[in-house]
């Protein structure tokens, strides 16, 4: 019984009784090889949560109980209060909580398939080589890194670790946003030629969101990704060209990021991709305008109350949990060595080359070859 | 009593009489030159409809009815028919009809003071130089010519000539808009960061529009200038430096002209405007974003309808007339010297080299300088 590196995690007589249920509980638990691998494959995955502040509290641990195939059993904090508190809120035994410090341990720790990054974009680059390392699969927060470099590290850990690596875009998972790819993609607005896309926060600060260190580039990074992403998945394909620019600041918030951002991006069909970005101002809109029809959305990828029109008529679509849905598409990617994972590392490696792009294209003020 | 350049032009008993009414018929009409001039300040001022297109009879014509110091005088045109029943219906007299080969002879025509200049935008350059040297202001419909030689050569006749030339921006006069331009000015929405409008709309034709003689650049100097103009009257500043693209199309109908064109303004303040217009879309809009909010409109620049929110919140806004305050400012620069215009040909020459670094920076792929 030896886990495979795509989802067959080692099997235990314990996992197997708790996790398969009646289905395994009634069957003799040597030599029944189908059997077991059936058990196995019903199992929901083992997820641990690192990181536990508000973005793991208020969306990904609550949304876990609507998972079919994901359940939480590990978290991995800084703060042994809080982590204590939390996992006693969702029935994670104590010998499950670990540290920064500890968490490499992890690998001693068959009950935990897949770990959950979701601390500041500084981190992510340690904490997923970490949890590779550690024999786990991993689902990391946007952006995935600092820079290029380290994605491209964080890519080549996985496949030489064999495990999975997921980029938290959830939107790839959110009805509305589907439906809106859905379209795109099936001529409903004809022959696309201008995708845009705002998205921003004014930003309180310091904190960690301003530290190059922790925070990564920038608004474009923290929420300009959003607009990447979208004018990506709504053109459906990686764009040839980038032009970017970044304007000036006074604001001593914005010393060591980006505050706004502007960038096209010109994608092999013709479509350009128009994007905007800012710490100083509020967006979370996009819009496709076709020669038989127009898109809009508004918000288009904030947690709820999206609101898509096309031709400006409502598009009515069945909410869904998006969180959800897209940790048990990491777990079915987990048990099923076939399934391919819809937002990679090689996505957020994209992503976060765009980005360089967008900055390069800026200070050399010309565009820049992508493709 | 010899009219002067800007406006003071020669006064008969005749037009004292008809223009100025009671006031002027009342008093002897030798020797009172202060009542003369009070008189012809009062008279409205007589315009020439120079071609009588669509927009000419549904909005210039109908919309001067409206005007307090402007009238329509006179009629231009290549359809003699057309124009002798278009004069019948605004009761303009038969010897008042010119055709384009006759119309040089304006010049003997004291009622006329300004000719509107409505035909595609391959002509303008000629119809407006030609009214210009008959001693008539003009106003100019946008885009104000095919290139920017033209407009300078336009702007630098006006000037010789001594008269007013304006250019047929009315969304300038238009009490939304204006509220708009007022809202960016005061700081309402605080430290504005980034302005972009889409301007569209899905050409059938061929017709004049895909003709680079008749129709000008294409998409952009028709529709697109709309964009252009709302970024910069909403940012308040003409552009440092403009980025554009323009993006392949595969339709018979955009050999000549332009289909869709992306493009950045970056102005002194640092604000980035945000373009994009086709003949392959239908999109009419703008949103102003600053820290402190953001200003949606949609439809903004349409001739009715407008749609303006200030943080979500509908704009409340007294509508007005803007054919008729457009017309009526242009007739009261020509009556006050001292007046400024609102939209002189300077703000259309400014424009058409907008449209002109758009496609060299397209050309180019790199920013280029524009002030």
């Amino acid at each position: 019984m030896v886990g495979d590196n795509q989802g067959m995690a080692e099997l235990t007589r314990r996992d197997l009784i708790a996790g398969a249920g009646a289905v395994a509980g009634t069957v003799a638990l040597t030599g029944v090889t189908s059997l077991e691998a059936f058990a196995q494959a019903e199992k929901p995955v083992g997820w641990a949560i690192l990181g536990l502040g508000g973005y793991a509290n208020n969306q990904i641990l609550p949304n876990m109980k609507y998972c079919k195939k994901s359940k939480p059993v590990a978290v991995i904090s800084g703060s042994p209060d809080k982590a204590r508190r939390i996992a006693g809120e969702y029935g994670i035994s104590e010998k499950a909580i670990y540290s920064y410090d500890n968490m490499d341990s992890i690998k001693n720790n068959p009950e935990i398939e897949v770990v959950y990054v979701i601390t500041p974009p500084g981190t992510h680059h340690e904490f997923t080589i970490r949890a590779l390392k550690a024999g786990k699969h991993v689902c990391c927060e946007k952006p995935m890194a600092s820079n290029s470099k380290e994605c491209e590290e964080m890519v080549a850990e996985a496949k030489k670790a064999g495990k999975r690596l997921q980029i938290g875009y959830r939107c790839h998972f959110e009805n509305y946003n589907k439906e809106a790819m859905r379209l795109c993609a099936t001529g409903a607005l004809g022959r696309i030629r201008t995708i845009r896309s705002d998205h921003g926060f004014t930003l309180g600060g310091p904190n960690w969101h301003t530290s190059r260190k922790l925070g990564g580039f920038g608004a474009i990074s923290e929420i300009g990704v959003y607009a990447i992403q979208a004018l990506c998945y709504l053109a459906g394909a990686d764009p040839l060209e980038v032009w970017g620019s970044r304007e000036k600041t006074d604001s001593p918030l914005f010393k060591e990021v980006e505050d706004v951002n502007h960038f096209n991006l010109l994608f092999p069909t013709g479509i350009q991709g128009i994007g905007a970005t800012a710490y100083t101002w509020n967006a979370n809109n996009y819009r496709v305008m076709g020669n038989r029809g127009s898109l809009n959305a508004e918000p288009a990828t904030g947690y709820g109350g999206h609101q898509f029109r096309l031709n400006g008529k409502a598009i009515e679509v069945e909410p869904n949990n998006m969180w959800a849905d897209q940790m048990d598409h990491l777990s079915e990617c987990v048990r099923d060595p076939q399934k391919t994972l819809i937002a990679p590392g090689e996505m957020g490696l994209r992503d976060i080359k765009i980005i360089e792009a967008v900055l390069r294209s800026a200070e050399e003020k010309r565009v820049v070859k992508f493709a």
